[in-house]
């Protein structure tokens, strides 16, 4: 991919290892990030909400993240999650970002105040953009009220676009709400800003509306099929495969995302330890696991490769 | 007030101010400290909702608190707040408190997952115990379900007193749910356990119910006339007190509390810069601001000895 070309297809909210003294792990980190790369996935939505980036402090984030490109994954590949409850924070973390020639960041607003006002939220975006001070910085928003009970509504959207037009670089929308998905791709992408469908299942909807992929949980595990339907949106083909990925990723939807993210990958790698999570999460019981395993195995789910995936 | 002793009365989550850049401005805030301890709060709840706590990084705040103690506050009067997202902050916080000698920490459940489990909210505070290892820690949990979205359940309660009796010293309860504090009183105050209202709206119930006083976002204006009340709770004149302070109270929820508290710390300091906010929170607007200037003079309310309050 051609520096500063922008990331479309097919982004994963890498999952983020940790060893049993609940600290992160590298080496498993950048394994995986590296499977992801080779079997679909175009770039990394690294630390994001799957990533249980917000039980990582900015410091671990910004160490993982180092780790990631010093390890040869391509800076350009990646868009971190760099939005935190403090100004401080999501400024400290986006300038490293930038610094480190990642392709975008990932913003969520600032989500412990509630029922904050609009000029409040524009400020928060408008005050990390002045202070990072960077042509480099591509802003991606997070929209993803279900989790952070704060919105980004379109309104807020068209003042940032218009104050920042070289910066603001597209969306996520996680609302689960395909009619807020049409009216951001109605409204602002002809604008050259990039709206990314939170799952793959509005994946087909959204590249028939102008969208521009997906960032989408379920990347971590079936990254080959997602792509595949990105790569077919207009082919006769592409109806039956977004039935089939909706299928798949239902099975994951019966138990919490994040530990059956884990619990797959510790299953298909053969490596126990990927199975944890940091609190507040808990990991799926051992029976529910192995009903996890035992669906997606009679529903010919794989991870090929990643039981030989090079370690780090 | 002598060492290990529990904190009782009024507290207050000391507002933080900012410098018109956006940082946190210590010189304000240790006079802003120092004029709530002269002035009926008997400590300060430093680093809560209403402090804007959670738009400050971990170093910030312990770069705050640090500040307060050398500057005289005395660290058994404070309960700062630790409690955030990413367990490895919260670990930090609390260990940095500790070993200033606060009297307690006052902890928020880790906030942005939703619908968690009990035994991962059990695991976030027994990591955080655990992890300080010091005996020294007095734990208040923080139970404000109408912002954090996540709650703290009395079936935690006793398990978290059941493993660390020593440890585990109340809760502030805002759930703004008087059914709930009553349950709390009932359940756990004959253990040790202190209940704090989250208002004082609730402080007379409170205490009649064997609670430990409130911890309440108005005593940063009207420290005085709470602990007044605090003081008469079982005297005759304890009905007329409560409903005067419900009364005070009220003319400031007209308005978004954190703004209305630096406006009014603003005009009653001759201080024009106390009203800075930090994004996501906005400053109320001018005509708000003197409405409830306006409001409040007409009620006869008063911030004495605040303009001549000494400098740091």
């Amino acid at each position: 991919m051609a520096p500063g070309s922008r990331l479309r297809g097919v982004l994963s909210p890498a999952v983020t290892p940790f060893r049993s003294d609940l600290s992160p792990d590298p080496e498993r980190y950048v394994r995986h990030c590296r499977w992801l790369l080779a079997h679909g996935c175009s770039g990394l939505a690294v630390f994001g909400t799957n990533s249980e980036a917000n039980s990582l402090s900015a410091d671990e984030r910004m160490s993982l993240l180092e780790q990631l490109i010093q390890a040869g994954v391509p800076a350009e590949r990646l868009m971190p999650g760099t939005g935190c409850c403090a100004l401080s924070d999501s400024v400290r973390l986006t300038a490293h970002a930038v610094s480190c020639g990642c392709a975008g960041v990932l913003m969520l607003p600032p989500f412990y105040y509630k029922d904050v006002t609009e000029e409040g939220l524009y400020r928060s975006y408008s005050e990390v953009v002045e202070r990072v001070a960077d042509s480099r910085l591509k802003l991606y928003l997070y929209h993803i009220p279900p989790v952070s009970h704060v919105g980004i509504p379109l309104t807020l959207i068209e003042r940032l676009l218009k104050a920042y037009p070289g910066t603001l670089a597209g969306i996520k929308d996680s609302s689960g709400d395909w009619n807020n998905t049409q009216s951001l791709l109605q409204t602002f992408s002809r604008s050259g800003f990039d709206v990314f469908a939170g799952s793959e299942v509005f994946l087909l909807a959204n590249m028939r509306g102008g969208g521009a992929g997906c960032i989408t949980a379920t990347g971590n595990v079936s990254p080959g099929p997602i792509d595949a339907l990105y790569r077919a949106w207009n082919t006769a083909d592409a109806d039956r495969q977004q039935s089939a990925v909706s299928a798949s990723r239902a099975r994951f939807q019966k138990y919490p995302m994040i530990a059956a993210l884990k619990a797959a990958i510790a299953h298909w790698s053969g490596d126990a330890g990927w199975a944890t999570v940091r609190p507040p999460l808990t990991e799926l019981s051992a029976s529910q696991a192995r009903s996890l395993v035992e669906e997606l195995t009679a529903s010919g789910f794989d991870m090929p490769g990643l039981r030989e995936a090079p370690r780090a």
